[in-house]
């Protein structure tokens, strides 16, 4: 049964809550001592300049306006606040880090809601007898690698804003990052959440019960639903042991197709201790070299493709992972999988290795306007995927370049489309860009791939969203919704 | 917030719907007319006596009555047939292998059910080249096992029931088992869910996306919710390589805190290998010894607790595996953690002491009567746990013994609690056993456990679950419930 088939549906309204406090009814200024009785003065800001810099998120491309900027100490503050604005029906809108992709922390231009910031909730507690962390919604995720690493563990997450991320952000959009090929995504840390239900209540899931078959495990439904079922307070995190030796492999190889075989090989080989997989094109090395001034080329000669490979063992394994990267890669050259490849020599190295790949983004922007996509499909449908994108794309827009790059392990790539050398940025995203990212996203859903493999939906895609999913599961995310928050308040105008 | 001390309700009549067919206006011929239609011969066993066999659970604790069977041969079959049950209000019992621990898979004694099996939906294609199995419903747990096994690869899931239990049931009840501690519950091996929706529709999350951020991960719903939101019709599993080398070791602890923290040395010095980690008291084996004809005791002396433990590597890592295991030992020794240890000498050794272990409910069944817990708690705080249940049922129960014994590594153990000699069975269970189990269910509430680690709840736990659940999380599982099944045909009677 393909229900890809039955039509498709235009998203709603930004706001459209029938319940919200549009109406007269509303005294804002009670609302807002009431809010300042639970809060105290560190804990509501009504002033517009304080408020000023939560409004726009961090790329600058949304801004929205708020009631005011609550930042509840604790989850007893946090539940008794929400209850206020259900029983008044003030919309909701939790931010973070304020560091997202895709707008899912700004609130609309309505300025009815209330801006909900966790950055307060930052009580930490790891423990290194059972592995794990219990961090409040605000703690940073770069103060959780510090305080891990103080004991020797690690939390085996990270991504470009970890400086500002929070947990609270990083569960509520099911974050990904570079070590997701071993470890997973977010949703793979969580052993246990508490969370504030859309009327107030607290949801207390954060016993770390490794098995518990009570029915329905509740706290997947707040993984990756980006605030629109209520704010998670608490998160109970798995931890591992500490990282005491690397290898970074730089390999070159003929297609993308070998790239995957390469991955497979290594799977087999390494499978315990392979943490990163990424590939990219030649002409994406070719870029960042004229981008990086002192760039090293890893390899002599040019490959079609390129694999950036990183192997990570703690101290039980450190001894053997030289020699079992080098037997995998020596063997991965003897079956044909690579042309040519190079080990990092040192630590320098194998830094080196990485500002390549983590220079690929400002090297493509340097280049002149461009569209991205942060697009998955199945792993093995990688390669051919990427040629027929490549090929349809390049054929319907002369002049312009498809490159992909990234998560190959994960079947996650980004796919950027730059424009002809010298289009003028705005007319061309209007004229091209809009066009070609529609065609994209199109291909993808034909694929059974995602239009959104790490980043969410959020304000900035949620039309393509309604444009592209099965009617099927939209309708059931709708219920689901519905059941949970039925007037609307949780982070209206996003994901749904 | 402590919300575990507002009131807690009684569950619900077992058969309350109030849109059922329990009306005048259902026609049964034409009702199974049109099953017919969709079904044909093979598919819809109307004849009692071919049915009889399908209305008793396996344990034969469990007794109901259908209107017919129905074994649809593939999805389209299954979603036609469903929305031919919702449009006539007939409600649905989904059935895999009739194996499972708690009467889930068994109607009322109503006879307005359809009882539906997945026996039928058995296409397998297990593929080498992804590691990955894409299994019907209907596929028995050890035929996926010979498939992967055929290709050097395996499904890290396995459990008692493996002859019958069917991956759809597996999936439907998160199933667990021994290989938990390395490779987690059923719910970690999912990659893609078919599922077909009460009013028939299919929801096909099936592509294997391993990043996928369009909103709420919807699969997950369906992983452990017992057939109540739907039927499961096809699974997408993740399979690993072949199992090259193995270590079983049995270790003498002294007291069940030396036996954790020996758990979390291997952990860290076995991390990616160690696969089992089970512990049984003293009296455990010596009830398995007095039970079993030829066993040996694998250790001269008694000790308090011994633990049994198993480490495999695939072929990447088989030739280390001895010495690392050896090394991990030793060290263990040294520090304290172990009293005496032995590693089984060969494959014939390694079987004896699994076959202590799986011994020890037939003995513990040969000694009388007894009731059962299948319970989980934080693995930090079993010790203390499991010391305060014995000491506080043994002061109410004079004369009775506690047992507690299985898996420590995933923080649950099965719980028993043995009648005085000479009790006779139907009596003691109604004189003491019930009100045992009641105070057990209690005590794991208050320490943040769980009453069903890996069994589900089905209709036998389900007066316990509202007696015992935090009544937020009931409402926000109805809420799910009643939004995704508004007429209460998926199931009714089982979990909620």
């Amino acid at each position: 049964m393909n229900t890809h088939d039955t039509s498709r549906s235009a998203p709603p309204a930004t706001f459209s809550s029938p319940e919200s406090h549009d109406d007269q009814s509303f005294d804002q200024e009670s609302f807002l001592g009431q809010a300042h009785a639970i809060l105290g003065k560190k804990g509501l800001i009504i002033d517009d300049e304080a408020i000023d810099p939560w409004l726009t998120d961090w790329r600058g491309r949304y801004t929205g306006r708020a009631l005011a900027l609550a930042q509840p100490a604790d989850t007893a503050e946090l539940s008794r606040l929400v209850a206020l604005c259900a029983s008044n029906g003030v919309p909701v809108v939790p931010q973070g880090g304020n560091s997202g992709m895709v707008g899912g922390a700004t609130p609309d231009a309505s300025g009815h809601s209330l801006l909900l910031s966790t950055r307060r909730m930052t009580a930490l507690h790891v423990d290194a007898d059972t592995m794990t962390a219990r961090c409040g919604a605000g703690v940073i995720l770069q103060t959780l690698h510090e305080a891990a690493a103080a004991r020797q563990l690690r939390f085996p997450l990270s991504l470009g804003g970890k400086g500002s991320a929070t947990i609270g952000g990083l569960v509520s959009t099911n974050a990904g990052g570079t070590q997701v090929l071993r470890h997973g995504v977010m949703r793979a840390q969580i052993l246990g959440l508490e969370i504030v239900l859309p009327d107030g209540r607290v949801l207390d899931l954060s016993a770390p019960l490794k098995k518990d078959n009570r029915g329905f495990d509740l706290k997947q439904l707040w993984i990756g639903s980006e605030g629109t079922l209520g704010v998670v307070s608490t998160a109970v995190l798995q931890l591992c042991p500490a990282v005491a030796e690397r290898r970074v492999v730089w390999a070159g190889v003929g297609d993308l197709d070998a790239a995957r075989r390469l991955l497979l090989h290594n799977q087999h080989a390494l499978d315990d201790v392979l943490e990163g997989f990424e590939v990219l094109p030649q002409a994406c090395l070719d870029h960042v070299v004229d981008f990086l001034p002192d760039a090293q080329r890893p390899l002599e000669q040019p490959h079609a493709w390129h694999v950036l490979l990183e192997c990570v063992a703690d101290a039980s394994g450190a001894a053997a992972l030289g020699e079992r990267v080098e037997e995998a890669m020596m063997t991965a050259f003897e079956d044909g999988l690579v042309e040519d490849a190079v080990i990092a020599a040192n630590e320098t190295q194998a830094e080196a290795f990485w500002q390549l790949r983590e220079s690929i983004s400002p090297a493509e922007k340097a280049r002149g306007p461009a569209v991205q996509h942060d697009i998955s499909v199945p792993v093995a449908a990688m390669p051919a995927f990427l040629q027929a994108v490549t090929d349809q794309i390049e054929k319907n827009y002369a002049g312009h370049e498809v490159l992909g790059f990234g998560h190959l392990g994960d079947g996650n790539i980004h796919l950027h489309v730059i424009a002809p050398p010298g289009a003028e940025a705005i007319e061309w995203e209007q004229r091209s860009g809009k066009a070609i990212s529609a065609e994209v996203y199109e291909m993808v859903t034909q694929w059974s791939g995602s239009i959104s493999a790490e980043h969410g939906i959020g304000q900035d895609k949620r039309e393509m969203l309604y444009a592209t999913r099965d009617p099927v599961a939209l309708d059931v995310m709708k219920a689901v919704k519905h059941a949970l928050d039925p007037k609307e308040l949780m982070n209206p105008g996003k994901l749904l």
